[in-house]
Protein backbone atom coordinates (compact mmCIF):
# COMPACT_ATOMS: atom_id res chain seq x y z
CA UNK A 1 0.00 0.00 0.00
CA UNK A 2 1.33 3.11 -1.17
CA UNK A 3 0.48 6.37 1.53
CA UNK A 4 1.47 9.04 -0.86
CA UNK A 5 1.41 8.87 -4.12
CA UNK A 6 3.12 11.97 -5.79
CA UNK A 7 3.27 11.99 -9.57
CA UNK A 8 4.93 14.43 -11.50
CA UNK A 9 3.70 15.67 -14.81
CA UNK A 10 0.27 14.30 -14.31
CA UNK A 11 -0.61 13.14 -18.14
CA UNK A 12 -1.70 10.00 -20.45
CA UNK A 13 1.10 7.77 -18.35
CA UNK A 14 1.06 9.46 -15.10
CA UNK A 15 -2.77 9.90 -14.93
CA UNK A 16 -3.81 6.26 -15.73
CA UNK A 17 -1.08 5.06 -13.28
CA UNK A 18 -3.16 7.27 -10.46
CA UNK A 19 -6.34 5.65 -12.09
CA UNK A 20 -5.14 1.93 -12.10
CA UNK A 21 -3.90 2.61 -8.54
CA UNK A 22 -6.89 3.94 -7.54
CA UNK A 23 -8.93 1.50 -8.83
CA UNK A 24 -7.22 -1.41 -7.01
CA UNK A 25 -7.24 0.41 -3.63
CA UNK A 26 -3.50 0.65 -3.72
CA UNK A 27 -2.67 3.98 -2.58
CA UNK A 28 -4.20 6.28 0.02
CA UNK A 29 -3.83 10.09 -1.28
CA UNK A 30 -2.21 11.03 -4.71
CA UNK A 31 -0.84 14.44 -5.40
CA UNK A 32 0.17 15.75 -8.61
CA UNK A 33 2.41 17.93 -9.55
CA UNK A 34 3.47 20.15 -12.95
CA UNK A 35 3.70 23.49 -14.33
CA UNK A 36 0.52 23.88 -16.00
CA UNK A 37 -2.15 24.55 -12.80
CA UNK A 38 -4.96 24.34 -15.47
CA UNK A 39 -3.83 20.48 -16.54
CA UNK A 40 -3.43 20.37 -12.65
CA UNK A 41 -6.96 21.52 -11.85
CA UNK A 42 -8.11 19.51 -14.87
CA UNK A 43 -6.83 15.75 -12.92
CA UNK A 44 -8.49 17.12 -9.80
CA UNK A 45 -11.60 17.24 -11.65
CA UNK A 46 -11.70 14.33 -13.12
CA UNK A 47 -10.76 12.25 -10.03
CA UNK A 48 -7.30 11.17 -10.80
CA UNK A 49 -5.22 13.28 -8.24
CA UNK A 50 -6.35 14.35 -5.11
CA UNK A 51 -4.42 17.98 -4.62
CA UNK A 52 -1.64 19.47 -6.34
CA UNK A 53 1.23 21.39 -5.70
CA UNK A 54 3.15 23.69 -8.42
CA UNK A 55 6.45 23.85 -6.24
CA UNK A 56 7.95 20.30 -7.14
CA UNK A 57 9.70 20.03 -3.20
CA UNK A 58 6.40 20.54 -1.49
CA UNK A 59 4.72 17.85 -3.98
CA UNK A 60 7.24 14.93 -2.79
CA UNK A 61 7.23 16.22 1.00
CA UNK A 62 6.01 13.53 2.90
CA UNK A 63 5.06 11.15 -0.20
CA UNK A 64 6.62 7.19 0.09
CA UNK A 65 6.21 6.83 -3.64
CA UNK A 66 7.20 9.34 -6.66
CA UNK A 67 6.64 9.12 -9.78
CA UNK A 68 8.18 11.05 -12.66
CA UNK A 69 6.03 11.20 -15.80
CA UNK A 70 8.09 13.94 -17.15
CA UNK A 71 9.54 14.13 -20.60
CA UNK A 72 13.35 13.20 -20.56
CA UNK A 73 14.46 16.33 -21.24
CA UNK A 74 12.92 17.63 -18.32
CA UNK A 75 14.14 14.94 -15.93
CA UNK A 76 17.26 16.17 -14.70
CA UNK A 77 15.66 19.47 -13.33
CA UNK A 78 12.87 17.36 -11.77
CA UNK A 79 15.38 15.71 -10.41
CA UNK A 80 17.29 18.71 -8.82
CA UNK A 81 14.31 20.66 -7.83
CA UNK A 82 13.34 17.40 -5.39
CA UNK A 83 16.61 16.64 -4.24
CA UNK A 84 17.02 17.35 -0.35
CA UNK A 85 13.12 17.34 -0.37
CA UNK A 86 12.34 13.67 -0.44
CA UNK A 87 11.16 11.65 2.78
CA UNK A 88 13.77 9.28 4.44
CA UNK A 89 11.20 6.43 3.01
CA UNK A 90 10.91 7.29 0.17
CA UNK A 91 10.87 5.46 -3.21
CA UNK A 92 12.02 7.30 -6.92
CA UNK A 93 10.74 5.95 -9.98
CA UNK A 94 10.46 7.52 -13.46
CA UNK A 95 8.96 6.08 -17.00
CA UNK A 96 11.19 7.82 -19.29
CA UNK A 97 11.39 5.62 -22.76
CA UNK A 98 15.24 5.53 -22.68
CA UNK A 99 17.00 4.98 -18.92
CA UNK A 100 20.70 5.18 -19.42
CA UNK A 101 20.00 8.79 -20.11
CA UNK A 102 18.25 9.08 -17.24
CA UNK A 103 20.62 7.62 -14.98
CA UNK A 104 23.06 9.90 -16.06
CA UNK A 105 20.70 12.88 -15.02
CA UNK A 106 19.97 11.35 -11.88
CA UNK A 107 23.61 10.51 -10.76
CA UNK A 108 24.34 14.42 -12.09
CA UNK A 109 21.51 15.30 -9.85
CA UNK A 110 22.31 13.46 -6.84
CA UNK A 111 26.13 13.19 -7.37
CA UNK A 112 25.50 9.79 -7.20
CA UNK A 113 22.44 7.77 -8.49
CA UNK A 114 20.66 7.17 -5.38
CA UNK A 115 19.79 3.81 -4.05
CA UNK A 116 15.79 4.23 -3.71
CA UNK A 117 15.82 5.11 -6.89
CA UNK A 118 14.18 2.42 -9.69
CA UNK A 119 14.83 3.42 -13.10
CA UNK A 120 11.42 2.41 -14.86
CA UNK A 121 9.42 2.19 -18.40
CA UNK A 122 6.11 1.17 -19.26
CA UNK A 123 5.46 0.16 -22.32
CA UNK A 124 2.07 1.17 -23.18
CA UNK A 125 0.62 4.22 -24.50
CA UNK A 126 -1.15 5.97 -27.43
CA UNK A 127 -0.50 8.42 -29.60
CA UNK A 128 -2.77 10.52 -27.22
CA UNK A 129 -1.39 12.82 -24.88
CA UNK A 130 -2.87 14.50 -21.61
CA UNK A 131 -4.81 13.54 -18.52
CA UNK A 132 -7.68 14.23 -20.44
CA UNK A 133 -6.72 10.56 -22.45
CA UNK A 134 -5.77 8.88 -19.44
CA UNK A 135 -8.03 5.79 -18.19
CA UNK A 136 -7.36 3.40 -15.31
CA UNK A 137 -6.76 -0.21 -17.88
CA UNK A 138 -3.87 1.36 -20.09
CA UNK A 139 -1.78 -0.85 -18.71
CA UNK A 140 -3.92 -3.94 -17.81
CA UNK A 141 -1.31 -6.74 -19.13
CA UNK A 142 1.49 -4.30 -20.34
CA UNK A 143 5.17 -5.08 -19.84
CA UNK A 144 6.72 -2.30 -17.36
CA UNK A 145 10.68 -2.97 -18.20
CA UNK A 146 12.48 -2.10 -14.28
CA UNK A 147 16.45 -1.29 -14.84
CA UNK A 148 17.51 -1.13 -11.17
CA UNK A 149 21.22 -1.06 -10.95
CA UNK A 150 23.63 -2.99 -8.77
CA UNK A 151 23.57 -0.22 -6.01
CA UNK A 152 20.00 -0.08 -6.17
CA UNK A 153 17.55 -1.15 -2.91
CA UNK A 154 16.63 -4.52 -3.37
CA UNK A 155 13.16 -3.40 -1.27
CA UNK A 156 12.45 0.20 -3.62
CA UNK A 157 12.88 -2.16 -6.51
CA UNK A 158 9.79 -4.28 -4.63
CA UNK A 159 8.08 -1.54 -3.81
CA UNK A 160 8.08 -0.34 -7.40
CA UNK A 161 7.24 -3.70 -8.95
CA UNK A 162 4.34 -4.11 -6.68
CA UNK A 163 3.18 -1.13 -7.91
CA UNK A 164 2.67 -1.69 -11.14
CA UNK A 165 1.85 -4.75 -10.95
CA UNK A 166 -1.68 -3.21 -8.59
CA UNK A 167 -2.19 -1.41 -11.76
CA UNK A 168 -2.34 -4.91 -13.82
CA UNK A 169 1.03 -4.74 -15.58
CA UNK A 170 3.63 -7.43 -15.97
CA UNK A 171 7.19 -6.30 -14.33
CA UNK A 172 10.62 -7.54 -15.86
CA UNK A 173 13.68 -6.85 -15.26
CA UNK A 174 16.70 -5.45 -17.61
CA UNK A 175 19.81 -3.97 -18.04
CA UNK A 176 19.81 -0.55 -18.71
CA UNK A 177 22.11 -0.73 -21.66
CA UNK A 178 19.94 -3.58 -23.37
CA UNK A 179 16.58 -2.26 -22.55
CA UNK A 180 17.51 0.87 -24.57
CA UNK A 181 18.97 -1.26 -27.30
CA UNK A 182 16.04 -3.39 -27.66
CA UNK A 183 13.45 -0.29 -27.18
CA UNK A 184 15.31 1.85 -30.13
CA UNK A 185 14.58 -1.21 -32.03
CA UNK A 186 10.99 -1.82 -31.79
CA UNK A 187 9.72 1.61 -30.57
CA UNK A 188 12.14 4.29 -31.24
CA UNK A 189 13.20 3.50 -34.68
CA UNK A 190 9.56 3.01 -35.56
CA UNK A 191 8.16 6.52 -34.51
CA UNK A 192 10.94 7.91 -36.43
CA UNK A 193 10.26 6.65 -39.86
CA UNK A 194 6.60 6.63 -39.22
CA UNK A 195 7.43 11.19 -38.86
CA UNK A 196 9.48 10.97 -41.67
CA UNK A 197 7.25 9.61 -44.12
CA UNK A 198 4.49 12.01 -43.20
CA UNK A 199 6.76 14.93 -43.48
CA UNK A 200 7.96 13.83 -46.79
CA UNK A 201 4.84 13.57 -48.30
CA UNK A 202 3.29 16.76 -46.40
CA UNK A 203 6.22 18.21 -48.27
CA UNK A 204 5.06 16.91 -52.15
CA UNK A 205 3.70 19.67 -54.21
CA UNK A 206 0.29 17.58 -54.22
CA UNK A 207 0.43 16.66 -50.73
CA UNK A 208 -3.56 17.66 -50.34
CA UNK A 209 -4.34 15.10 -52.99
CA UNK A 210 -1.76 12.58 -51.89
CA UNK A 211 -3.14 12.43 -48.70
CA UNK A 212 -6.85 12.29 -50.03
CA UNK A 213 -6.03 9.26 -51.59
CA UNK A 214 -4.58 7.17 -48.64
CA UNK A 215 -6.02 4.43 -47.15
CA UNK A 216 -6.67 2.02 -43.92
CA UNK A 217 -3.34 0.87 -44.39
CA UNK A 218 -1.40 4.35 -44.08
CA UNK A 219 -3.52 5.28 -41.29
CA UNK A 220 -2.70 2.51 -39.46
CA UNK A 221 1.08 2.91 -40.69
CA UNK A 222 1.34 6.50 -39.78
CA UNK A 223 -0.81 6.64 -36.33
CA UNK A 224 2.58 6.93 -33.81
CA UNK A 225 3.20 9.98 -36.19
CA UNK A 226 0.48 11.84 -34.06
CA UNK A 227 2.64 11.28 -30.95
CA UNK A 228 3.54 14.21 -29.13
CA UNK A 229 6.41 15.83 -31.06
CA UNK A 230 8.30 17.38 -27.79
CA UNK A 231 8.51 14.02 -26.25
CA UNK A 232 9.93 12.42 -29.06
CA UNK A 233 12.50 14.74 -30.02
CA UNK A 234 13.37 14.11 -25.97
CA UNK A 235 13.44 10.36 -26.86
CA UNK A 236 15.71 10.91 -30.09
CA UNK A 237 18.56 12.86 -28.23
CA UNK A 238 18.39 10.73 -25.40
CA UNK A 239 18.77 7.23 -26.88
CA UNK A 240 20.92 8.86 -29.39
CA UNK A 241 23.16 6.12 -29.58
CA UNK A 242 20.99 3.06 -29.88
CA UNK A 243 18.76 5.31 -32.12
CA UNK A 244 21.49 6.09 -34.82
CA UNK A 245 22.66 2.73 -34.99
CA UNK A 246 19.50 1.45 -35.73
CA UNK A 247 18.49 3.88 -38.58
CA UNK A 248 21.79 2.91 -40.03
CA UNK A 249 21.15 -0.66 -40.02
CA UNK A 250 17.51 0.24 -41.31
CA UNK A 251 18.79 2.69 -44.08
CA UNK A 252 21.27 0.39 -45.44
CA UNK A 253 18.69 -2.87 -45.40
CA UNK A 254 16.07 -0.80 -47.12
CA UNK A 255 18.96 0.61 -49.87
CA UNK A 256 19.11 -3.22 -50.48
CA UNK A 257 15.42 -3.12 -51.14
CA UNK A 258 15.64 -0.10 -53.36
CA UNK A 259 18.03 -2.05 -55.49
CA UNK A 260 16.33 -5.21 -55.93
CA UNK A 261 13.39 -2.76 -57.38
CA UNK A 262 15.95 -0.88 -59.26
CA UNK A 263 17.53 -4.22 -60.58
CA UNK A 264 14.26 -5.62 -61.37
CA UNK A 265 14.68 -8.26 -58.84
CA UNK A 266 11.25 -10.08 -57.91
CA UNK A 267 13.05 -12.81 -56.14
CA UNK A 268 15.11 -10.64 -53.55
CA UNK A 269 11.74 -8.77 -52.92
CA UNK A 270 10.16 -11.55 -53.17
CA UNK A 271 12.48 -13.05 -50.15
CA UNK A 272 12.42 -10.15 -47.90
CA UNK A 273 8.82 -9.81 -47.94
CA UNK A 274 7.87 -13.23 -47.48
CA UNK A 275 10.52 -13.18 -44.31
CA UNK A 276 9.16 -9.80 -42.73
CA UNK A 277 5.33 -11.24 -42.98
CA UNK A 278 6.14 -14.54 -41.69
CA UNK A 279 8.08 -12.64 -38.66
CA UNK A 280 5.13 -10.50 -38.56
CA UNK A 281 2.57 -13.19 -38.71
CA UNK A 282 4.62 -15.20 -35.61
CA UNK A 283 5.04 -12.15 -33.40
CA UNK A 284 1.00 -11.38 -33.69
CA UNK A 285 0.55 -14.92 -32.69
CA UNK A 286 2.73 -14.54 -29.49
CA UNK A 287 1.17 -11.06 -28.49
CA UNK A 288 -2.25 -12.21 -29.26
CA UNK A 289 -1.45 -15.25 -27.26
CA UNK B 1 -27.47 -4.41 -64.15
CA UNK B 2 -24.78 -6.39 -65.38
CA UNK B 3 -26.16 -10.35 -66.29
CA UNK B 4 -22.97 -11.84 -66.12
CA UNK B 5 -20.09 -10.85 -64.35
CA UNK B 6 -16.87 -12.76 -64.43
CA UNK B 7 -14.63 -12.69 -61.52
CA UNK B 8 -10.97 -13.68 -62.66
CA UNK B 9 -8.74 -14.58 -59.27
CA UNK B 10 -11.80 -14.64 -56.82
CA UNK B 11 -9.72 -13.43 -53.03
CA UNK B 12 -10.72 -10.96 -50.85
CA UNK B 13 -10.63 -7.75 -53.63
CA UNK B 14 -12.72 -10.05 -56.63
CA UNK B 15 -14.76 -11.97 -54.11
CA UNK B 16 -15.65 -8.99 -52.22
CA UNK B 17 -17.00 -7.22 -55.18
CA UNK B 18 -18.55 -10.24 -56.26
CA UNK B 19 -20.70 -10.33 -52.89
CA UNK B 20 -21.54 -6.47 -52.69
CA UNK B 21 -22.54 -6.68 -56.44
CA UNK B 22 -25.03 -10.22 -55.39
CA UNK B 23 -26.54 -7.74 -51.98
CA UNK B 24 -27.23 -4.55 -54.22
CA UNK B 25 -28.48 -7.00 -56.69
CA UNK B 26 -26.49 -5.31 -59.33
CA UNK B 27 -25.85 -8.59 -61.04
CA UNK B 28 -27.81 -11.83 -62.23
CA UNK B 29 -25.41 -14.64 -62.41
CA UNK B 30 -21.51 -14.57 -61.17
CA UNK B 31 -18.87 -16.75 -62.70
CA UNK B 32 -15.23 -17.39 -61.12
CA UNK B 33 -12.02 -18.16 -62.71
CA UNK B 34 -8.97 -19.06 -61.52
CA UNK B 35 -6.17 -21.83 -61.26
CA UNK B 36 -6.98 -23.01 -57.86
CA UNK B 37 -10.29 -25.38 -58.63
CA UNK B 38 -9.69 -26.02 -54.27
CA UNK B 39 -10.09 -21.77 -53.96
CA UNK B 40 -12.87 -21.59 -56.24
CA UNK B 41 -15.10 -24.55 -54.62
CA UNK B 42 -14.47 -22.57 -51.83
CA UNK B 43 -16.16 -19.28 -52.91
CA UNK B 44 -19.05 -21.26 -54.56
CA UNK B 45 -19.46 -22.95 -51.00
CA UNK B 46 -19.05 -19.45 -49.24
CA UNK B 47 -21.99 -18.23 -51.65
CA UNK B 48 -19.57 -15.68 -53.59
CA UNK B 49 -19.69 -16.84 -57.09
CA UNK B 50 -22.29 -18.86 -58.75
CA UNK B 51 -19.74 -21.12 -60.44
CA UNK B 52 -16.83 -21.39 -61.65
CA UNK B 53 -14.35 -22.23 -65.07
CA UNK B 54 -10.59 -22.88 -64.58
CA UNK B 55 -10.30 -22.13 -68.51
CA UNK B 56 -10.15 -18.53 -68.66
CA UNK B 57 -11.62 -18.45 -72.36
CA UNK B 58 -14.87 -20.56 -71.14
CA UNK B 59 -14.84 -18.26 -68.03
CA UNK B 60 -15.06 -15.22 -70.06
CA UNK B 61 -17.51 -16.43 -72.72
CA UNK B 62 -20.28 -14.57 -72.42
CA UNK B 63 -20.00 -12.17 -69.75
CA UNK B 64 -21.04 -8.68 -70.00
CA UNK B 65 -18.31 -7.45 -67.40
CA UNK B 66 -15.17 -9.18 -66.59
CA UNK B 67 -13.09 -7.85 -64.06
CA UNK B 68 -10.02 -9.47 -63.74
CA UNK B 69 -8.07 -9.25 -60.27
CA UNK B 70 -4.72 -11.32 -60.08
CA UNK B 71 -1.46 -9.84 -59.12
CA UNK B 72 -0.02 -7.38 -61.77
CA UNK B 73 2.59 -9.85 -62.84
CA UNK B 74 -0.32 -12.55 -63.93
CA UNK B 75 -2.27 -9.50 -65.72
CA UNK B 76 -0.42 -10.12 -68.86
CA UNK B 77 -1.25 -13.68 -69.21
CA UNK B 78 -4.69 -13.33 -68.58
CA UNK B 79 -5.63 -10.99 -71.34
CA UNK B 80 -3.21 -13.15 -73.49
CA UNK B 81 -5.72 -15.98 -72.62
CA UNK B 82 -8.91 -14.15 -72.79
CA UNK B 83 -8.61 -12.51 -76.08
CA UNK B 84 -10.64 -13.80 -78.81
CA UNK B 85 -12.67 -15.22 -76.06
CA UNK B 86 -14.68 -11.93 -75.30
CA UNK B 87 -18.11 -11.05 -76.05
CA UNK B 88 -18.64 -8.42 -78.10
CA UNK B 89 -20.67 -6.47 -75.81
CA UNK B 90 -18.35 -6.58 -72.87
CA UNK B 91 -16.22 -4.37 -70.61
CA UNK B 92 -13.43 -5.12 -69.44
CA UNK B 93 -11.91 -3.93 -66.55
CA UNK B 94 -9.53 -4.86 -63.47
CA UNK B 95 -8.15 -3.76 -59.75
CA UNK B 96 -4.12 -3.55 -60.14
CA UNK B 97 -2.34 -1.16 -57.78
CA UNK B 98 -0.36 0.29 -60.30
CA UNK B 99 -1.92 1.20 -63.40
CA UNK B 100 1.02 2.04 -66.37
CA UNK B 101 1.64 -1.76 -66.25
CA UNK B 102 -1.50 -3.00 -66.71
CA UNK B 103 -2.28 -0.38 -69.65
CA UNK B 104 1.17 -1.63 -71.18
CA UNK B 105 0.44 -6.00 -70.31
CA UNK B 106 -2.91 -4.99 -72.38
CA UNK B 107 -1.04 -3.26 -74.97
CA UNK B 108 1.04 -6.13 -75.71
CA UNK B 109 -1.63 -9.01 -75.37
CA UNK B 110 -4.58 -7.29 -77.78
CA UNK B 111 -2.32 -5.34 -79.71
CA UNK B 112 -3.46 -1.72 -79.05
CA UNK B 113 -5.42 -0.97 -75.50
CA UNK B 114 -9.09 -2.06 -76.47
CA UNK B 115 -11.89 0.36 -75.97
CA UNK B 116 -13.26 -1.68 -73.56
CA UNK B 117 -10.70 -2.12 -71.48
CA UNK B 118 -11.41 0.60 -67.97
CA UNK B 119 -8.48 0.39 -66.02
CA UNK B 120 -9.33 0.87 -62.04
CA UNK B 121 -8.08 0.34 -59.04
CA UNK B 122 -10.05 0.10 -55.66
CA UNK B 123 -8.34 1.73 -52.70
CA UNK B 124 -9.50 -1.00 -50.00
CA UNK B 125 -7.96 -4.01 -49.18
CA UNK B 126 -6.55 -5.70 -45.83
CA UNK B 127 -4.21 -7.10 -44.59
CA UNK B 128 -5.34 -10.22 -45.16
CA UNK B 129 -6.08 -12.05 -48.26
CA UNK B 130 -8.10 -14.99 -49.57
CA UNK B 131 -11.95 -15.27 -50.42
CA UNK B 132 -12.47 -16.59 -46.85
CA UNK B 133 -11.62 -13.07 -45.70
CA UNK B 134 -14.20 -11.43 -48.75
CA UNK B 135 -16.99 -9.33 -47.00
CA UNK B 136 -19.52 -7.36 -48.95
CA UNK B 137 -18.85 -3.70 -47.20
CA UNK B 138 -15.10 -3.53 -48.13
CA UNK B 139 -15.50 -0.77 -50.76
CA UNK B 140 -18.49 0.80 -48.70
CA UNK B 141 -17.23 4.58 -49.25
CA UNK B 142 -13.94 3.85 -50.46
CA UNK B 143 -12.42 5.51 -53.41
CA UNK B 144 -12.25 3.46 -56.56
CA UNK B 145 -9.95 5.18 -59.07
CA UNK B 146 -10.53 4.57 -63.13
CA UNK B 147 -7.50 5.73 -65.47
CA UNK B 148 -9.27 5.81 -68.68
CA UNK B 149 -7.63 6.42 -72.00
CA UNK B 150 -8.31 8.87 -74.53
CA UNK B 151 -9.38 5.90 -77.06
CA UNK B 152 -11.43 4.36 -73.73
CA UNK B 153 -15.10 4.15 -74.45
CA UNK B 154 -17.25 6.51 -72.34
CA UNK B 155 -19.81 3.86 -72.55
CA UNK B 156 -17.53 1.47 -70.69
CA UNK B 157 -16.17 3.80 -68.66
CA UNK B 158 -20.21 4.81 -67.16
CA UNK B 159 -20.31 0.84 -67.04
CA UNK B 160 -17.01 0.26 -64.89
CA UNK B 161 -18.27 3.75 -62.64
CA UNK B 162 -22.03 1.91 -61.95
CA UNK B 163 -20.72 -1.31 -60.88
CA UNK B 164 -18.13 0.26 -58.35
CA UNK B 165 -21.40 2.82 -57.18
CA UNK B 166 -23.65 -0.56 -56.80
CA UNK B 167 -21.00 -1.88 -54.52
CA UNK B 168 -20.81 0.94 -52.26
CA UNK B 169 -17.55 3.05 -53.71
CA UNK B 170 -17.18 6.48 -54.56
CA UNK B 171 -15.26 6.01 -58.31
CA UNK B 172 -13.02 9.04 -59.30
CA UNK B 173 -11.05 9.33 -62.98
CA UNK B 174 -7.25 10.11 -63.07
CA UNK B 175 -4.48 10.16 -65.41
CA UNK B 176 -2.71 6.93 -65.16
CA UNK B 177 0.78 8.37 -64.38
CA UNK B 178 -0.53 10.42 -61.61
CA UNK B 179 -2.06 7.59 -60.36
CA UNK B 180 0.56 5.84 -59.94
CA UNK B 181 2.87 8.63 -58.40
CA UNK B 182 0.16 9.37 -55.92
CA UNK B 183 0.05 5.85 -54.85
CA UNK B 184 3.74 4.74 -54.82
CA UNK B 185 3.76 7.94 -52.25
CA UNK B 186 0.20 6.79 -50.19
CA UNK B 187 0.71 2.77 -50.60
CA UNK B 188 3.76 1.42 -52.03
CA UNK B 189 6.48 3.06 -50.79
CA UNK B 190 4.58 2.51 -46.57
CA UNK B 191 4.29 -1.41 -47.47
CA UNK B 192 8.10 -1.53 -48.12
CA UNK B 193 9.01 0.76 -45.42
CA UNK B 194 7.48 -1.60 -43.25
CA UNK B 195 8.51 -5.00 -44.82
CA UNK B 196 11.81 -3.46 -44.30
CA UNK B 197 11.62 -2.79 -40.64
CA UNK B 198 10.34 -6.01 -39.71
CA UNK B 199 12.71 -7.62 -41.72
CA UNK B 200 15.26 -5.79 -40.38
CA UNK B 201 14.42 -6.26 -36.49
CA UNK B 202 13.70 -10.28 -37.79
CA UNK B 203 17.18 -10.37 -38.19
CA UNK B 204 18.91 -9.05 -35.32
CA UNK B 205 20.59 -11.53 -33.07
CA UNK B 206 17.61 -10.90 -30.38
CA UNK B 207 15.30 -10.96 -32.37
CA UNK B 208 12.63 -13.01 -30.44
CA UNK B 209 13.44 -10.65 -27.55
CA UNK B 210 13.04 -7.74 -29.81
CA UNK B 211 9.46 -8.64 -31.00
CA UNK B 212 8.30 -9.53 -27.24
CA UNK B 213 8.70 -5.88 -26.16
CA UNK B 214 7.19 -4.45 -29.22
CA UNK B 215 4.00 -2.98 -28.32
CA UNK B 216 0.61 -1.33 -29.80
CA UNK B 217 2.31 1.25 -32.04
CA UNK B 218 4.21 -1.02 -33.68
CA UNK B 219 1.34 -3.48 -34.06
CA UNK B 220 0.15 -0.69 -36.22
CA UNK B 221 3.12 0.32 -38.02
CA UNK B 222 4.02 -2.79 -39.25
CA UNK B 223 -0.21 -4.59 -40.10
CA UNK B 224 0.90 -3.98 -44.07
CA UNK B 225 3.88 -5.98 -43.66
CA UNK B 226 1.81 -8.90 -42.88
CA UNK B 227 0.22 -8.69 -46.50
CA UNK B 228 0.45 -10.59 -49.53
CA UNK B 229 4.53 -11.34 -50.31
CA UNK B 230 3.92 -12.25 -54.09
CA UNK B 231 0.94 -9.36 -54.57
CA UNK B 232 3.23 -6.36 -53.24
CA UNK B 233 6.29 -8.00 -55.23
CA UNK B 234 4.60 -7.55 -58.48
CA UNK B 235 3.45 -3.70 -57.14
CA UNK B 236 7.41 -3.26 -57.17
CA UNK B 237 8.22 -4.19 -59.94
CA UNK B 238 5.32 -2.82 -61.63
CA UNK B 239 5.22 0.56 -60.06
CA UNK B 240 9.17 0.57 -60.25
CA UNK B 241 9.88 4.09 -61.38
CA UNK B 242 7.26 5.87 -59.39
CA UNK B 243 8.74 4.07 -56.46
CA UNK B 244 11.91 4.44 -57.17
CA UNK B 245 11.81 8.20 -56.94
CA UNK B 246 9.65 7.77 -53.52
CA UNK B 247 12.41 5.91 -51.73
CA UNK B 248 15.02 8.09 -52.81
CA UNK B 249 12.92 11.20 -51.61
CA UNK B 250 12.53 8.75 -48.04
CA UNK B 251 15.74 8.10 -47.32
CA UNK B 252 17.00 11.69 -48.70
CA UNK B 253 14.66 13.22 -45.88
CA UNK B 254 15.72 10.07 -43.06
CA UNK B 255 18.97 10.97 -43.46
CA UNK B 256 18.47 14.32 -42.78
CA UNK B 257 16.59 13.17 -39.32
CA UNK B 258 19.48 10.94 -38.68
CA UNK B 259 22.10 13.76 -39.01
CA UNK B 260 19.89 16.21 -36.87
CA UNK B 261 20.01 12.98 -33.92
CA UNK B 262 23.70 12.69 -34.59
CA UNK B 263 24.25 16.68 -34.20
CA UNK B 264 22.06 16.49 -31.01
CA UNK B 265 19.78 19.51 -33.16
CA UNK B 266 16.47 19.31 -31.02
CA UNK B 267 15.02 22.20 -32.84
CA UNK B 268 15.34 19.83 -36.39
CA UNK B 269 14.00 17.49 -34.92
CA UNK B 270 10.55 19.27 -32.95
CA UNK B 271 10.33 20.98 -36.17
CA UNK B 272 10.11 18.03 -38.28
CA UNK B 273 7.93 16.24 -36.35
CA UNK B 274 5.70 19.16 -35.33
CA UNK B 275 4.74 19.03 -38.92
CA UNK B 276 4.32 15.53 -39.54
CA UNK B 277 2.06 15.66 -36.58
CA UNK B 278 0.46 18.71 -37.61
CA UNK B 279 -0.32 17.23 -41.42
CA UNK B 280 -1.35 13.70 -39.99
CA UNK B 281 -3.64 15.01 -37.87
CA UNK B 282 -5.41 17.61 -40.52
CA UNK B 283 -5.29 14.09 -42.54
CA UNK B 284 -7.35 11.59 -39.81
CA UNK B 285 -9.65 15.11 -39.05
CA UNK B 286 -10.74 15.25 -43.26
CA UNK B 287 -10.58 11.22 -44.06
CA UNK B 288 -13.09 10.88 -40.17
CA UNK B 289 -15.30 13.60 -41.96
Amino acid sequence: MIERLCIIGVGLIGGSLARALRDAGACQEVVGAGRSVGNLQIAVDLGVIDRYETDLGQAVSGADMVVVCVPLGAMEGVFNAIKGQLSGQVVLTDVGSAKGNVIEAAQRAFGSVPDFFVPGHPIAGTEQSGVEASFPGLYNNRRVILTPLPGTSALATGRVRDMWEAAGAQVVSMNPVHHDAVLAATSHLPHLLAYSLVDTLARLDDNDEVFEYAAGGFRDFTRIASSDPVMWRDICLANRDAILLMVEHYIDDLQVLREAIRNHDGQQLLDVFTAAKSARDRFIDKSSG
